[in-house]
């Protein structure tokens, strides 16, 4: 399946997978039309994008809904854990460590780091927050794999440097910036303002349409 | 415009709009598989999506990116101001509070409210905190436009009702679960796993790749 999946579909599928969940427990089974207005997409994406995985729904019947979420956490790589460090003890550090959305996925944070001494042995969620000096060792005793950078912008190349210098292959950055890292390294970029804006075209849109 | 955008455009227009901020200031033109590039996907994507706001690159030169930048900061609303409130003064509405990016395009946020008596008259991002209780009177008087959701899962949906029995058309929903509202609403919802989860789509598909 590598190499011909589109960056798109892929980016697709755990909003598929989202959902899924989002069924009751009674239905077994769901429509491209049912799974499709879930997901914010038209139908004949969810056809197209999921026949990457070699999933094509039974006429009539649509997808069975428990093979479905089975086949696409196979694809997305959620049948095991993941180790997780968040870099930055921070609101956002604190709220991602706090979030409880990771763990039912398999995300396991196992550290939070941050340059700053009076953040050293507080808690966050559990782990005591530890010095940035000790990102490399933590991330070969640990076994990190995806690493959170919740640092302020300043920081964030830096500690991209460190983390992938230190074997870290994926990156997911909340630093207001573009960090630039080997091509190797999956680096995700979140941007919070980004789904304000698509809020915002509706609002424009909707007052023209009313003439406000 | 209106009506005939699709979903998946428009919510690529932030992303390109914020793409363009990472060309240096040196830069005025550029092509469609610079952007492309920038912003994820692929050049026919983005000259697709950007004849929809009725901007054609010219041949060998490309996009004029300061002329780009203003058709889709309009496209987007974002020539004018909008009253943010933020729902739940925990570590996540304390990240949001403080997140540098939203004030750059305009997003105010004018008040945030929480249920919890013990977080009344602390401070986030200079906004004392403040009742829930007077969620309505604030969306009325501070003109707010747009909420962020940012409570447990369990007051989500309570919270939503309010909000837009007070008027409010457009909500970020951070809360891990499903709000129902009337269509008219519109509503993004913001799962931090996903972009964990396309991580770990690359994460297994290069392991697959080296035989690890």
């Amino acid at each position: 399946m590598r190499n011909i999946v589109p960056g798109a579909t892929i980016s697709r599928l755990p909003v598929y997978l989202r959902a899924l969940g989002d069924f009751p427990p009674s239905q077994t089974t769901c429509s491209s039309e049912q799974l499709a207005t879930l997901a914010g997409v038209n139908s004949a994406q969810v056809r197209k994008d999921l026949s990457y995985l070699g999933t094509h729904g039974t006429r009539g019947v649509g997808y069975d809904i428990e093979q479905l979420r089975t086949q696409l956490r196979k694809a997305l790589g959620l049948e095991r854990q993941y180790g997780v460090m968040i870099v930055g003890g921070g609101n956002l550090g604190s709220a991602l460590g706090n979030y409880g959305g990771f763990a039912p996925w398999g995300f396991d944070v196992r550290a939070v780091v941050d340059a700053d001494p009076a953040k050293h042995d507080t808690v966050i969620a559990g782990l005591v927050v530890e010095p940035l000096d000790h990102l490399e060792q933590i991330v070969g005793e640990r076994v990190i794999e995806i690493a959170i950078i919740a640092t302020p912008a300043t920081a964030a190349q830096e500690v991209a440097d460190r983390l992938t210098a230190a074997g870290v292959q994926s990156i997911l950055n909340f630093a207001p910036t573009v960090i630039d890292v080997d091509p190797s390294v999956e680096v995700r970029r979140v941007d919070l303002s980004t789904e304000l804006q698509i809020l915002t075209y509706h609002l424009h849109h909707s007052a023209e349409a009313t003439g406000s």
